[in-house]
């Protein structure tokens, strides 16, 4: 049995603060366990938390302030979310890609972004919906929406579930202002800071930087072209005991697979063996021809929280999001939403329920559906004659993922393409662990335009 | 000097983890440090750790799960704002009284709530701005707002900031969907869990609500009739070294005060002396008759972040924030705010930039103020008819901050509103130290009602 001296316990006592320094557990600025807290909790005297303390000051780590204690030396710097990943050029750079992909009215071409393109939208249909929003009983044009969100779209949100084999009823539904916002009021309803989260990898890159925001640890589940790796699955739940797993059922961004029935199955039974919850983000889900398995379906909304919204196939200027999960969650999730937004857009839910109910939403999605299917077909083709392989057939949606066959870096020619005025988006961007460095994810609706897949050619030839 | 045995090392290693667990550094379900690094950061024998966690698990504190490690004991259970404060009846839940603000079309008498009468709103000059937007741009209808926001509405922004004196160019606005979401961003930008922030007391309940779900400490500033208790300011600011301090410098709530030049010097100097952060909520500034000093004129946005909105002023049914800030901390800040919302409504930011520039904005504040002007000395006097003393005579704005003078508890007072369905709002609700418990906040547009009035008198009389 090993018997620690004088020297060896203080050291045990600035190791402990190094530690917590660096885990920042206590951040810069924060103030240090007190001599006499610290003495108490380490079993060890005050003399020697003295001495630790102030061997922790001639390193620089620590401060003194006369009459008020110890404090981590440097100055809080505001949460940066670029500082918490490495060095990055802007190819690679997912906040950036995020930017142009937000970027109304660009002029660069946008084989990479992850929206439809402006012209695919149903901008008349809007305009109507607007207008007749502008109709509305007062209420909805001057006053904050009901706490929970707008009844009426609550209702349609759960009946367009029930298609699907959804089962939730209007009161197990949130609204919320973006499937985006969905995710974070979901992250902090849930996650503790030094939380882990499981997401897919390859993933849709702001999954990564939501979560790092909500100062979580975000580990990858490596994809596979039939969904996630239930192998690797399985072991990272038993090894990390994660809070829970996000993943997109249908039309997963950026690979375009969507999950068989026995493949949900077993996701199911391994997260419930490990305690781990599902949050399922549907927001692509609309656009399958037909519908692929549900996790909350099959689930019930025990263990699985959907998420989603109608930005990628409405309109994303005027956003609206939902969440189904368990009865007795709905009302502590709604006690959170009030605290940070005191609600959802009340315009922006009506509106929304104007255009699902008078036959709009029904038909952009059937038009865009269309389109997407001959453009799918006909880009994968043209693509193809470039050199590069389709990984997996997608059902559906806008996402082609495809691999670079002559050994190039998808980064390097993702530059290429930037001095070309192309955003191009390279695997890496969407991989957790920095994987999948020859893959690049395209979209379809946007690589349909000749002008551009002749660009495309060029960068790629 | 202290020599510890065996028995006080595990003792103290047990009492570690104990505090760190009752602290929430180590939260329901998170994994304990291994044996081999407990052992090396306290600097005693992996036999010592493992008795500790052996007697911590006879405790029930932590379980041990084979091959895997130790954890906290119990599930995790998702974030529950009201199992963060007292438990508390209808009257004084700070969290029913959002929900009760916030539905529309309700028929409760609000002399307690939080907005303007909806009669009040310009609902014409809304549906005239939907229509208007109806016909703008395609993008505008159909696409994600520039990633920084709407650039004619910022522009907007910063020019109606410099007609109070504060000076900062559009480059310094950052557009998100409310106030409220302002406050939040911020409060993910700068804080660290378990930072401190210091608020006033009484201050507008929600504040407390948000910077709590970030996981800080809050800690109330006294007001007196002249402002924040400067005095205790400065004490406050010396002990706890908070990390901002939030505060309405104009139309405060629920106090309805408004800083002298005097004491808006003195707070920033007190900021300055011990590096804390102001952050100024101008959400009722436009309803003053004349400005008031703002500390961003003041100080030139190098130590305080405004923020503001229009849900109270316009419409609360298509929301759009702002916050001004230095320079250099723009581009994390939107980086943030696209990774935790891909943006703010374009539509709605659309919408307030044309009911700002085609003079609504300007004559709805006319008007408002007019009225409220005449409606706040009549509320007043009926309300000292009833045995009210007012606090501090507000220069414009909506609340009346009264005092019960005959020794009732003020939450007793809306027990019995409530019975009668009326909904009072009283002093404790807005205090984060549980104080004055004999005030009561006044909504003057919804007071200025007779039969409201009328209801009043009985409850009150």
């Amino acid at each position: 049995m090993l018997l620690t001296d004088q020297l060896g316990r203080t050291e045990a006592v600035a190791d402990g603060i190094r530690q917590r320094i660096a885990a920042r557990v206590l951040a810069p600025g924060a103030r240090i366990p007190s001599v006499r807290a610290q003495a108490e909790a380490m079993g060890v005297s005050k003399s020697t938390v003295v001495e630790a303390y102030e061997r922790l000051a001639a390193e620089g780590a620590i401060v003194s302030r006369p009459g008020s204690g110890f404090y981590v030396a440097g100055k809080t710097r505001p949460l940066c979310l670029k500082a918490m990943g490495p060095e990055l050029d802007r190819a690679v750079d997912p906040l950036w890609l995020a930017r142009q992909s937000a970027l109304a009215g660009s002029t660069m071409m946008m084989p990479g972004g992850g929206n439809l393109p402006e012209a695919w939208l149903p901008d008349d249909a809007v305009r109507r919906g607007l207008r007749a929003v502008a109709r509305a009983e007062t209420a909805i044009v001057t006053r904050y929406d009901q706490p929970q969100g707008f009844p009426p779209l609550r209702a349609l949100i759960a009946r367009r579930g029930a298609e699907k084999g959804v089962v939730a009823s209007p009161d197990q539904i949130v609204l919320v202002d973006s499937a985006t916002q969905a995710l974070d009021l979901i992250a902090r309803f849930l996650l503790q800071p030094g939380d882990t989260v499981l997401v897919d990898d390859p993933c849709y890159f702001n999954f990564v930087a939501l979560l790092r925001a909500q100062r979580a640890t975000v580990i990858g589940v490596p994809m596979t072209t039939e969904g996630p790796d239930l192998t690797a699955l399985a072991a990272l739940l038993a090894k990390h005991r994660p809070r829970f797993y996000l993943t997109n059922s249908a039309l997963q961004n950026p690979t375009g697979t969507s999950l068989l029935p026995a493949t949900a199955h077993r996701i199911l039974r391994l997260c419930e063996a490990h305690e781990t919850l599902v949050v399922e983000d549907e927001i692509f889900g609309d656009l399958e021809p037909d519908a692929a398995p549900r996790l909350a379906g099959f689930d019930g909304f025990e263990r699985v929280i959907q998420i989603g919204g109608f930005s990628k196939t409405l309109t994303a200027a005027a956003r609206c999001g939902w969440i189904a999960l368990r009865p007795d969650w709905v009302e502590p999730l709604v006690d959170l939403k009030l605290a940070l937004s005191l609600g959802n857009g009340h315009v922006c839910a009506a509106l929304a329920h104007g255009l699902l109910t008078d036959g709009s939403y029904r038909r952009t999605l059937a038009e865009t559906r269309r389109r997407l299917a001959g453009a799918m077909a006909q880009v994968a083709r043209d693509l193809s004659e470039c050199g590069l392989r389709i990984w997996a057939e997608p059902r559906g949606g806008y996402f082609l993922w495809m691999r670079l066959t002559d050994g190039r870096d998808a980064a390097d020619v993702a530059r290429r393409a930037l001095t070309r005025n192309m955003l191009l988006a390279p695997g890496v961007v969407f991989s957790p662990s920095g994987g999948w460095q020859d893959f690049l994810r395209f979209n379809v609706g946007h690589c349909a335009d000749p002008q551009v897949m002749k660009s495309l050619r060029a960068v790629l030839g």
